[in-house]
């Protein structure tokens, strides 16, 4: 039996082991960038397995656990992130989060549970394989900007050669992976318009610059990037998520503010709609004689997996799972700081079902009912480890 | 000297005592529908000048005098309101309003006591004109629905073939007149436009109905209700004052709110302008598959001077203060509800400068700091006793 | 019986002429620019009436006839046009236009007969009057740039204190006439909007700059101009009359075009209207990367009349015809080049009812089939040669 | 040396003939269902070839060649068009078009050529391969309703398994092909919105409605099919390639014309665009007082290659040229009635690079120089080829 197979049957046998991991995260859920108890309970794991070497304080909060093989190689990493959010759980389950206001409504409690079973699988067959496995645990994933621009900062990733991470989806179904190369999560840029007129009174617009007309105006124009300035063949979002102007039905508002979000794929396509959008919007303001700030800041890049790294993923999970098991994935227009890690090495990010109406795993992400089917843990572990070890295995001499 | 002549003589010798009912009122201001102690005082200087009659608790809190000639004849009116506006008073005057953030910001302190004056000297010469004429104090005219409506359903204006008002203005100079006939002052709607798509998240458009377009939408196809339904020739205001949508940025807007004004002066405009606007909310929203419920409250009426009165009042100022101090007035796109009187009984509504730099009287209307040049009393009072006057003389037989 | 009384008898008397040289006119139209018989019959009943002066070709083809009265005084103009229109007449009446595709489709037969009657009746009184009258006989006033701007720059109206005109009118009833001070016609711009974006196909939209989406927002910001430019006391039209832009559905317009007008009667919102027009057009098109040239070509100015000299038509027209048949006039948004001398020498254009729906006079001006009540002629004459005996009664010492 | 070996070989001795094949039409170009000459001229050549079937005026034109193997087995179409465009050849070539405004300005010549030269070639081999291989030489691609909707009516495709066609391509670099899985050709519709309001004097829009100002809203308000309607994951394009309204600058337009073009790929979105853009149009209409007339023309389904047939092709390119040479492509905007077969059977539509600019083949298709690299006919011929045995390999027992 090679190393693959029984990879999946000593995971299978830590399993209840990877539960309580996970249900105890769950119960003692921490906000980004806020993390103690978890890097804490993580790095001490980690340290029982007598790995290479386990560095905390990461970036911040990040841990990070070095395998080394049986001689020099290739080096992969393996992400897992677990942070959690402010949202009050709502589930009615034994291992509901014990502290008020804070939930890991999106499975970064299972990220990490599962990625600790896999390493407290492979530290015991360091013989067997060459090269170096390195387990990246992320802090603070939900908040911009995130744990992931800090511990790239700290050299998570240098010396890596690629690194893979996961992502449990409980609008999927359990038991299936989703794994395409090219973009997979959106960037996620936010703006804010500030249009500034001149108010006066309602009954005499002519010596006012209405400000609401001006802001919506604005909106209006700010329609075409997706419909002219951009390609049809590329994907990209302008909304205008709020529109707030005026105290009284009877006074022209002096100014108005409008904030959104950009979403896109393609850096070029990034660039395109800011400058069109900073166009749009002061071109618009300046038309009317009134002015327009836009702020614009840059949250994350978008995810792009690499095609080569993809590829292995998915031929590892053609082995472990099956055809019928391996879907390609369509992106996603949410966002992922994982995009940090492959602005410095190639690498995949990849999907595993964990939707299971039965047993009430039907909740969208950061909903306050959210869970998982636990059992795609070890479908996560799996998919992890098998693609490392292959990756390893092809890139090692 | 004729009775016109000797008016205007006995104003002046009333006129300290004039001036301190007016302090006195300055500072004691009374918020609409709120009025005790003023129409009090109004009834007991009333009732000291043996008027034919005294009316109290007109329409809930308005006075009425009258005054009958030497023989039975045409009935005028004049009218006064005495109300104040919940404003704090900034201004550094021995006379500065006792209640904290309440003022006669509008100067309706002055209206009252120059009618009060000219009651008091007309009220000694009964014996030398035909006819009657009824004081009309009246309480309430800031707030909607004003006073008025109240007063001419309690029949202040019964019986009465013209009526007369004035209203100083801190914006016009004092010591000039400004009469004209046809629209003054302005009708005054408001509406409430509340749209209603379906929220959703801001990278998922295509499963929302963006309530921030359509609400864009309507505030861009309303510039066309003054810009192509309304005659040129015709005046019509539409502002959206204010346009409030979103709580998040990252979040597509399930609904907006929109409040706005609609100033005309001619009803068959106002109801194309409501027509209009309700039509255009609707159907920009309908083609969206959003919902827009329109709340559209009609206020005052335009107030629209009658020809013929506005002519006598006109004759009657040019003789009391020549041609140089005698204007034509445009009209305001502000709101009496001196229309409801209107409404009734055909008169004028006319304006009376009260602006003086040098004594601090050049604010607007409403602000903390607006003040009158107290001489611009007693041309009220002449300009409504002598056409007051006229008008008898012209309709008694 | 005075010298006014008189001139309405003998006008009377010489009516069956000026009807005899109206129908002659109407049979034998002139275009503008092209007058040749019409300006040449003029000038011989001119000549043939002895009056001090008979100039011709003035300002190109106008005639002017100057009647100078028994002593020196002010001077007065009375100015008639007599040009006609590229419209085909499609009444049936004896005296039908004998030229194809022209006719005297909006009076201007009727001005200048009435004025030679007048000018008939006058110069057998010019021992009775002190002062001078000068009848001018204006071409091209349906033609911008028309007669008007040539005939006082070669000095139509040098000397001269006052001038008054007339229009006959099918749209107001016979035996009225219409006298108001201020606006009175409208200023006429016309524009043209090149945009210029970047063609290409249509299925490729991020490679163009589709003109006709900016030409479309254009026309939707041009709104703004009567809604929030200009106050809702003045008039203004902002009128897009064409837009044409692109050959093929498939193909993203390189260009459009759109041309308009723009009606005004105070100077400062006409130069606000054209000021916002042009800042519209072309920060819009900058704003969406493509570039407008826009083209304002200023017409005929505004008629407004002076409000002294309309107050002596006035006075007269009350004397000739009474209250009853004097009327205020309320502005049209068509225009006139009286405003050219109106911009030398205060005047007063005024309007003459010429409807009659029993006499088929009651087509629009411009219509094919476009007659008036012939007795507004006399109408006509009186008004304006009692206006002319009373302003120089009142300015000649 | 397998049989695929083979025809790599036969078909590079063969080539001269199908150069003088491709030259020969290239000189004699005919239009759109006036094909005439070349439809016989395709039908002597099979008939040469004593092929088991050979079928003209296929569904009016078309030509069909059949093929049968040693045994019976899958059924395998090879489809190639023949019409010209409307173009006036303005290359500087022996083989330059002779018939005026007439011209293969799309490769269509060069498809037949190479497909007559396989079926050459193929035609000796019949003992090598089981199953069928049908050939299609299709009339009129270039004009909507296309031929393939007449073909397959008429049996073109009855029986078949799978059809696979290549399009020649100046844009791709000759020695390239480029294959994919899923939509790779757009549908095409087109749109007339015909907007009636009511037209009138520029200066009176309170009585008209303005149809340029309603066609303008409708162009603002189309820009958010693509931004708002549509996932952002899926393309569409809505372009209006033309807006025509209004004669004179003075007059508002009773009407306006628009015309435009809808690309997208999914049939749902096609059916959600179709849906949005009926309902902008006639809602923005309604909502101003006007009335639209849609009138949407579907023509060309998308192209949407089959997974599986795609593959057989890459597999088949990756065999013949190597994977330096067979690329992924993308899908293109332009339509294409290949889609009406792909309704029908499964299959993929194949691009070969055709570009040169030596050769000066470096003009976009449809221009007037356009031309290709004569030696992409044998990568076509080759491609197609080694597909068609592949698939039958795979698909017959």
């Amino acid at each position: 039996m090679s190393l693959h197979e029984r990879l999946t049957a000593e995971l299978k046998e830590l399993e209840p082991q990877i539960i309580r991991w996970r249900r105890h995260l769950h119960q003692n859920p921490e906000l980004s960038f806020q993390e103690e108890k978890t890097p804490a309970m993580i790095a001490e794991i980690l340290r029982e397995l007598e790995l290479d070497e386990v560095r905390t304080g990461v970036g911040g909060r990040g841990v990070i656990g070095v395998l080394k093989g049986v001689r020099p190689g290739a080096v992969v990493a393996l992400r897992a992130d677990f942070d959690a959010l402010p949202i009050q759980d709502q589930k009615e389950v034994p291992y509901k989060s014990t502290v008020p206001g804070v939930m890991h409504a999106c499975g970064h409690d299972a990220h990490t549970s599962q990625l600790l079973g896999l390493a407290s699988v492979l530290a015991k067959h360091r013989e067997e394989f060459a090269g170096e496995i390195r387990f990246v645990f992320q802090h603070a994933e939900e908040e911009s900007p995130g744990g992931a621009i800090q511990m790239t900062q700290d050299g998570a990733v240098d010396g890596v050669d690629a690194i893979f991470g996961v992502h449990l989806w409980s609008m999927l179904p359990v038991g299936q992976v989703f794994i395409s190369p090219g973009p997979i999560m959106a960037s996620i840029d936010d703006f804010v318009i500030e249009v500034k007129g001149r108010g006066g009174h309602g009954a005499i617009p002519d010596e006012t610059i209405d400000s609401i007309v001006v802001g919506s105006q604005i909106v209006g124009a700010l329609q075409t990037i997706a419909s002219r300035n951009v390609s049809p063949m590329e994907s990209v979002v302008v909304t205008v998520g709020t529109f707030h102007g005026g105290d009284n039905n009877n006074v022209i508002a002096d100014s108005c503010r409008l904030t959104g979000t950009v979403r896109t794929f393609m850096p070029e396509v990034r660039d395109r709609a800011q400058e069109r959008l900073t166009e749009i919007a002061q071109g618009t303001a300046a038309m009317m004689g009134a002015s327009a700030k836009v702020s614009y800041i840059r949250d994350y890049p978008a995810v792009i997996n690499s095609e080569k790294e993809a590829q292995v993923a998915r031929e590892a999970a053609l082995a472990a799972f099956g055809a019928e098991r391996v879907k390609p994935m369509k992106p996603l227009m949410g966002g992922e700081d994982f995009s940090y890690y492959l602005g410095k090495v190639p690498g995949a990010f990849l999907f595993v079902g964990a939707g299971n109406p039965e047993k009430l795993a039907n909740f969208p992400h950061h909903h306050p009912r959210f869970d998982i089917d636990e059992d795609a843990m070890l479908v996560a572990g799996e998919l992890l480890g098998r693609t490392a070890l292959l990756y390893l295995e092809k890139h090692s001499s």
